[in-house]
């Protein structure tokens, strides 16, 4: 029997992806969500110094992954949400890095201390980064069947996107005025099954 | 039969990965330099307006992948050196992840214009950031028995850290004073029977 026990913050950011993939799948985990003040305790346990990171034992071997994505496409291909196939799973891989990009410059917004070049940043983001980025994705959602990515699916790229777009507040329903087929995904994310019920109980944090 | 053909700049950049696992697995393909002012017509072309892209024909069928990593991972698939076992290719993955955190670091010192921000990113890059993604590498590979990251052989991210390591230039045998682990993996790489065949004949450019 596998046990998986994850190491993150109490906030959604980098490791809600995993509790996310965690829920469609309905596989038991530990959701151990570090204080602050315990962090250096659990900083010298990760593989980079950085959360989240995955635990996974299995009879007496123990591994721990780090890095998000990572651990998001191994989830995902234990649980059968990777796309199928080698070329559709490179194409999921390929949407997931361009979410990567578009989250990469969100959490430079995030972490700016400086209010002026945190508005500096918010506008390009506004204006510049979400649109061009958003474009690409409503493209290829418009044209599927399912309101998925690929139509053989959910995959852990539509819970990636959904979680970057909860993580926007007040942004998203502007952006939702342009982007439909985007806004379809949130929503049909948001409705399905599991995913649905875990929403309804997770801990509510700002980020 | 596949065939295919990569959309890239005259540079080593972020396309070079690509190239190098064409290089190790003996796989022809059509090394397309697109020319700066040739650039919006291919931009249109690509998935998400930027290269490298890769054009990838198999019969009647064109498929175009983007995102280097995405299509670094693909081949690596097809050639054998994602890793072994699904365990092993998730611990790929990670240091991969983690090698894109460090080269999209170094993107901002080689996009930023401003001469004095520049010395600040690079101040920065040389004494935290660089050290600090390095001490990883180097305990990971400081235990390999073959000298890269696997036991199992070379596989892409090994490409990837050689890459990236000959973008730095002069700033590489710095660094090499102080991860012995790090420089063996880099000498390695270009010892490689079919990779040195290609380092001796690949175009010289500045990056
Ligand atoms: N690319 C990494 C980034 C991880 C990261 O930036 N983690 C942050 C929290 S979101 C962290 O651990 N910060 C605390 C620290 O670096 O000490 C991933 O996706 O996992
Ligand atoms: N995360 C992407 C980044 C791609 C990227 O930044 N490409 C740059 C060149 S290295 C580009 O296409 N620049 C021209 C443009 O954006 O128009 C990848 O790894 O492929």
């Amino acid at each position: 029997m596998v046990t998986y026990k994850l190491y993150y913050f109490n906030m959604k950011g980098r490791g809600e992806l995993i509790r996310l993939l965690f829920a469609a799948s309905g596989q038991k985990y530990e959701d151990f969500r570090i204080e602050k003040n315990d962090w250096p305790e659990y900083k010298a346990k990760s593989p980079f110094g950085q959360a989240p990171y995955l635990e996974i034992t299995n009879g007496k071997k123990t591994m721990i992954l780090s890095q998000s994505v990572a651990i998001g496409r191994y989830l995902a291909r234990k649980f059968g949400f990777a796309g199928k196939g080698d070329e559709e799973q490179a194409m999921v891989d390929m949407y997931g890095d361009q979410i990567s990009d578009l989250l990469n410059e969100f959490a430079k917004f995030m972490m700016e201390q400086d209010e002026t070049k945190k508005q500096e940043i918010f506008q390009k983001l506004q204006n510049e980064i979400m649109p061009f980025h958003m474009k690409f994705f409503e493209a290829k959602l418009a044209q599927s069947k399912t309101g998925f990515f690929f139509d053989s699916g959910l995959t852990w790229i539509d819970l990636y996107l959904f979680n970057l777009l909860g993580l926007l507040g007040d942004q998203r329903n502007q952006l939702f005025e342009h982007f439909k087929a985007v806004k379809n995904l949130y929503d049909k994310v948001s409705e399905h099954g599991k995913i649905k019920a875990y929403l309804e109980t997770r801990p509510e944090t700002a980020m």
